[in-house]
């Protein structure tokens, strides 16, 4: 069970309850997050938008977090028994209470754990059946390792990491404070690095062994099955604050700036370096050796094969139509190809 | 080797054998499937259009499963020793048969299996080498784990599923009967949910813990690589008979209907809901939080940005064509877009 | 730390170094590669295009390999106590000595790998932790098995092969002499076949079970998190020097001919045969049932819906411009479609 004031604490991390006193002695209790239409006396519901308000008169939710700016046109119609939490943001309020109701990794050093003498674990790091922890790694206290998870020679790892069962880390990299990698993420994989060398009957391909790392700042995510290579010479860099969705490609030498968000299916190419505070959307391709500016947004499927020096919203694609009037239109985009 | 009988007895399950009298009493037992043109007289083959016909008459099969709108024009053509199976659809016949002469795989619980106490093991489970199986999961009868797999606490597997080598299920999720997910499947990873927060130099990301689970129905298809995010609030859910290939994305809170079938390499974003009996193919993107209609087809690289009513084929996209041309004509298809 | 004889042994290996008995008798060595703009006197680095001219006269690197072409006009702006190796191409000897730097895979076996009493490892076979090697599998001399790497059954592994942690190659699959699988590749799941049969609600789909292989030839590399899967009744099959990056989906029974380069993310549908030398760019996508010729280089985000007989450049999609100016060439793309 969660607490009304155990609420009120997590909301508080992140921006003031602005109705705190009118809450103070009040008693409630939950145990759940529904969303208002869902919700029974032992959940949390919230409000941020005026087009869910409908819900709000007939919902049954224990607690609801509501936004400054509907609350006054709104708030009335909460029923008699409803608390509710007025906040500037209810979505951001609602994320913050979200890590509340979260399952928590398990305590303790499973015993079929392999970890090097040389390691070095902080306090109260927890590690999952058959992770195996290289020589002279070192995990920041308060850190997860989770199930199978494999952490290569030399690894630095911050604090209060979350590293999802069979994700792998490969060695020398490092990791800020409170970062979270999924399942299945490869992190510090070879980059794809070839030298062309003619043999007889066809190209062969001289690997350039990897030699860079992947250097992680703090609060970052990376989802699963994405993968995240290491640098050829120097370094993959990933700054502070970047959210990264599942299964793309950072390719080796990929610098991203901080607070930059990436959907799932994105691919970028080696030594593009994107800036601060962008969106990529999911299945966006990029072209390696590019400058994408700060602020830059990409809508999904975008196909990037050049820089970009100015903030704003950037989009390619043909959205889908039906398949016989598409014909008709590719077969024009085609004739517009030739030459006259 | 797999006799006469069994062969029929396969097919049975899925439609009648034709010629069933006829094959009465005849003995012939076989040990792989091959093409008409490569087989030998261990092998069974298959003959569903009437273009491979050319094949029939030099072919060493021992069995040919034949479709029965070709029977009549072909059948005179089989070699004297060839050993013919009519049927309604060969091609679903050999679909049939063809599980017979699969890899087993392994009975037994493996000794470094590590399967927690309060977890219930239906009969004839078999577990892998290092599987790992939490606190109160329940495996229906005659499902295998691989090695590897780790099955979360609190999840529900039905009976005869196939969970392979390093498929990881997360906590809480629900599997039907006769699921099968293979190698690196993600399934129940957190969601990418965020929601933003302004600090000083960039934004900033405060994670949404993801609450909802994910819920699969019965005789459902989770290809390698594959990432089903658990739903933010409310589950994901993946209905009966849903086929899903490799790499492919399918974010918190989408909804698949029964029956349809998702390529390699879709990503289908947050909430969007998919109608019975659709096919997504390969590369598909899909915006989130739209609803696609029962019967759609997309081919495959479809974009789609909007919510689709009617069943029909859609697609988008420009085929490759020399780059040359290619060249000129986007260049084009970019002055369309200036203003005039 | 690496000497200068062990650095031309490496060069000589791929191309002959052009100044060799100049460099007789000199003493150098060097721990690590560099930029020549970051490299200290402890570094090799290299010069292959006049570009990065600028940066030889100020380098601190103790050596530089540098290409035959561009050697006359800049040697002699060198440092003197710089050694210069010249070459032909400084990028292939770049390419060629980067590996006397990389980390080598731990010897040994380690003792929580589970071998088959039946598997055959050859001299020098390194086994990682957890790792778990199938009955009959053959692993030849030298090859490295990473930490929970799964080799199924009757699995054949040449020579001086690197498979990385959490890699799975299932049963019968056959890999040659230097062969790297990276992290989490999948290799030799089943295939996506499937035949549709009608239940009452809802399309059904009959599962084919996948009887062929992957073969792979000698010095191949498959990238993180890519799959490749097994033959429906043939074997799926990539040629000599074939090189995988990271997330790619090769369908069953895709055939991909030697030299061919695939990057990340690409996908190519079932049966589709791809030719020699080939350039496949990232995220392109190829229908299935194709035949590609030899020398044929895709584009980017390129989508390939028929065969393509003649050796070329091969693009398609529609750059990334601001989205405004999208929107207007997009509705005229539909609206191209229209009948009139």
């Amino acid at each position: 069970m969660v607490t009304l004031s155990e609420l009120i604490g997590a909301i508080e991390c992140v921006q003031p309850v602005l109705n705190k006193a009118v809450l103070d002695g009040v008693s409630v209790s939950v145990q759940k997050v529904m969303t208002l239409e869902k919700a029974d006396a032992d959940a949390v519901a919230f409000l941020s938008h005026a087009k869910y308000a409908k819900d709000l008169p007939n919902t049954s939710a224990g607690v609801v977090l509501i936004s400054e700016k509907i609350a006054n046109a709104h708030q009335d119609a909460a029923p008699a028994g409803t608390v509710l939490i007025i906040v500037k943001d209810a979505y951001l309020a609602h994320a913050s209470i979200s890590t509340l109701f979260a399952k928590r990794a398990p305590d303790g050093i499973h015993q079929t754990a392999v970890i090097a003498p040389s390691a070095k674990l902080g306090a109260d790091v927890s590690v999952g059946a058959y992770a195996v922890i290289g020589e002279r790694a070192v995990i920041g206290a308060g850190s997860h390792i989770g199930s199978h998870a494999v952490i290569g020679d030399d690894v630095v790892i911050g604090e209060q990491c979350h590293i999802a069962a069979h994700a792998v880390i490969a060695h020398d990299c490092v990791l800020g404070d409170d970062v979270r990698v999924h399942s299945h993420a490869s992190i510090g994989s070879e980059g794809f690095g070839f030298a062309p060398k003619m043999s007889e009957n066809s190209v062969a391909w001289q690997r350039i062994a990897q030699l860079g790392r992947v250097v992680i700042g703090n609060h970052v995510r990376i989802g699963s099955n994405t993968c995240v290579d290491r640098g050829a010479v120097e370094d993959t860099q990933i700054a502070d604050n970047v959210i990264i969705d599942n299964l793309v490609q950072i390719a080796h030498n990929v610098q991203i700036g901080a607070g930059t968000a990436i959907a799932a299916k994105a691919g970028i190419a080696g030594s593009t370096v994107i800036g601060k505070n962008c969106i990529v959307g999911g299945a966006v391709g990029m072209n390696g050796h590019l400058h994408i500016a700060d602020g830059v947004t990409f809508t999904g499927m975008a196909m990037v094969t050049s820089s970009i020096t100015e903030a704003g919203v950037y989009s390619s694609g043909t959205p889908a139509m039906p398949s016989m009037q598409w014909r008709r239109a590719a077969v024009k985009f085609r004739q517009m190809g030739e030459k006259h």
